[in-house]
């Protein structure tokens, strides 16, 4: 009998080199949120399938991993569908799990509530290169502000951790899902086609101007309305910043509620007064965000080196409410804890290491006598914080050394027996 | 539309006091075995079934989640049984998952090498008190390696990593499956019977001596064997330790194979030489251990302020090899996560911090310039070490101080509107 020796489809080992960087990784976050308050708490892996599927988690409540019942709870002769079959599910992401977890904590929790989670999350995706069906997830959130203060630190906390890992030179884009709607109303767009029309404007990185302009008549959407959009965003190039805000606010004023742009505005000029880390903090209107769940402010970390997002958020006041019945607002900023590793990988980032590493091999049949010295000596060595190795000498003790060299073992010593 | 609150069944959420505990002893216990040279890995919580279905998981194979299959593979018309509905399962120990990592990865791992893997495993268990159907296991393991070198590290290195948490004062129970095996040989039991045997030899601390010959004529065993059995664990009263491992090698001569008396006494000799932790090292003939797996020295933690045990493992030498075909000699030693967990809880145990804890309340409506001069501040505080909660002032701002201090936040300040 044989055990399957590969992991299942889409998941993956996590060898010795990469687990260290792993927890280096978590290390370095974990110590950064805390110097914010952020405070840690997780929820299990499992979760109420009626909780995962309630129409906040958008594509992802496709990819579900279903438990299938137990006990007398699977009745196999009266099943109709797969439905019948489940009722658990593993988690796709940590924000419906926040969720519920404070509504069920909220009386034992602060207010507001600064959150950090950092675990696994699975997505039955269809596998693909560096994109795994088990993943872990890093999401920082403040429950209970309503005020730009949680945007503020969201952002300085997260650019924080950031340059602790040795980051420099990224770009934070912030935008406003309430700019984007005022933006689409002014156009003439209707509001149920507000998120058709987000999809193709988030192509504009791609496509220009022109090809968002092309794509929306294409897509069946009045010309004038495509014009008078894309002229809004053509108005936009020469006022950078601030200054396209204010002139969003003063154009959009018939469709954007009071308070919107100074909003925006004020969290670009606080963060920017307040920043120690080295970023950009730019307005994009062009900015979308997939999740349907925001309500304001939305964010997105963009690195030179990578082309995708490293990471996003923004405020969604309404969800806690609408599952609690508790008006809570709410904001968040989620790093991309598996790019992050993947940019330090590819940089050849290395984990720095505290103390020497000794690596002593021992001849089997060497006498007891020579084995305690080596351990005594060992033992005060960890005590001292280095990091000593004591293993067996192997036949080809060649090829056991120059591993151990490689694996980045400065001292090796040999104990023979007599 | 409501949010199910509680977590599933059985399992739990991490309030922030518990995760800041947890990822202590976690830090304590990594920092611990990589002084030993001791490489952390990681392996998917999803497993192969048949993997899993192993027949080395004993009774946890009894409690798997199982994960229903997706897409083209539930063919939902063609089910004859639930086997039929599932491929793939939560792991429910590290064990099973460490011996497919390293077939997978043999070739790019040191020889001999050591493991740590600390991480969730999932078992639907009846939920009970203080046991949970997620919950963290910690295991280290030395592959390749069939000399006592690899339980003399084990035992100092967990040893260690409890030492480091501050217990003192414990007993590991050290004994050996061979011994075990010899023992039941001499009083005549049948090699099929041994395992029933085992069970009612389990109970010896709880039911005496008496009690165990007793059970085993009460199973059917005859008086005779009974009686002989019993008196080897009367001979070894009066002989604690190596003493009592001699007179058995003297005694089972016949019965056990050459060199596992003074294996032992080695281990155990050089172990109380080398150790720098507080703790027994307790020869226990008594000692069984469930596993089936086990092939030679067994041993577990007892802890005086704690009924059950705190921890074990022992040697497996058969078990790489039965699924991989690879000769492997491998040991391990576990400790229980929860159990020290719970402990440390019990103890009142406090996660020690590192610089000073500032609260900063900010009322709604404070000038931008206010709020800059806070977060100034605040970033150079973190900068140095220290953690700065900034927050909005509660209306109720007497509860929002109480509840920081209460928090440990040693100072408060206000910062007001204009």
């Amino acid at each position: 009998m044989n055990l399957i020796k590969k992991p299942v489809t889409g998941m993956k080992d996590v060898l010795p080199e990469e687990a260290r960087l792993r927890n280096y990784v978590m290390d370095v976050i974990r110590k950064t949120y805390a110097a914010y308050g952020f405070q840690q708490i997780e929820t299990p892996a499992v979760e109420h399938l009626d909780n995962l599927n309630s129409k906040q988690g958008g594509e992802n409540e496709k990819l579900i991993f279903k438990i299938l019942k137990r006990g007398e709870k699977l009745k196999l002769d009266e099943v109709k569908e797969a439905a019948d079959l489940t009722e658990e599910g593993l988690r796709y992401d940590l924000t419906v799990p926040l969720v519920r977890f404070y509504s069920a904590h909220q009386a034992e929790l602060p207010a507001p509530f600064k959150a950090l989670q950092m675990g696994p999350v699975w997505r039955a995706d269809r596998p693909q290169k560096g994109r795994f069906r088990q993943f872990v997830q890093c999401d920082i959130d403040i429950l209970g502000d309503a005020t730009n203060l949680a945007e503020i630190e969201l952002i300085l906390a997260t650019t924080k951790a950031l340059h602790n890992l040795g980051f420099s030179g990224f770009e934070v884009r912030i935008g406003d899902r309430r700019l984007l709607k005022a933006m689409a109303a002014y156009a003439g767009f209707a509001e149920q086609d507000y998120d058709e029309v987000f999809i193709i404007l988030d192509k504009m990185d791609k496509i220009g101007q022109d090809g968002v302009q092309k794509e929306l008549t294409d897509a069946g959407f009045g010309e004038e309305a495509a014009k008078r959009y894309l002229s809004l965003y053509r108005e936009l190039e020469n006022r950078p910043g601030a200054e396209g805000i204010r002139y969003l606010a003063g154009t959009l004023a018939e469709h954007l509620e009071a308070g919107v742009a100074d909003n925006l505005i004020e969290i670009m000029d606080l963060v920017e007064k307040s920043r120690t880390a080295d970023f950009a903090l730019v307005f994009d209107p062009t900015l979308v965000r997939g999740m349907s769940y925001y309500t304001g402010t939305i964010f997105e970390i963009a690195m030179p080196e990578f082309g995708a997002s490293a990471g996003g958020g923004g405020r969604y006041d309404r969800m806690v409410g609408k599952f609690t019945g508790l008006d809570v607002p709410a904001c968040g900023f989620s790093i991309g804890f598996e790019r992050i590793l993947l940019l330090l990988t590819e940089r050849g980032f290395r984990v720095p290491t505290a103390g020497s590493r000794c690596a002593v091999l021992i001849e089997k049949g060497a006498s007891p006598d020579a084995v305690h010295a080596v351990m005594k000596e060992a033992e005060a060595r960890r005590e001292a914080g280095d990091q000593v190795l004591v293993v067996r000498m192997n036949k080809n003790k060649k090829f056991q050394k120059e591993q151990l060299a490689a694996e980045g073992y400065q001292e090796i010593r040999e104990v023979f027996r007599d």
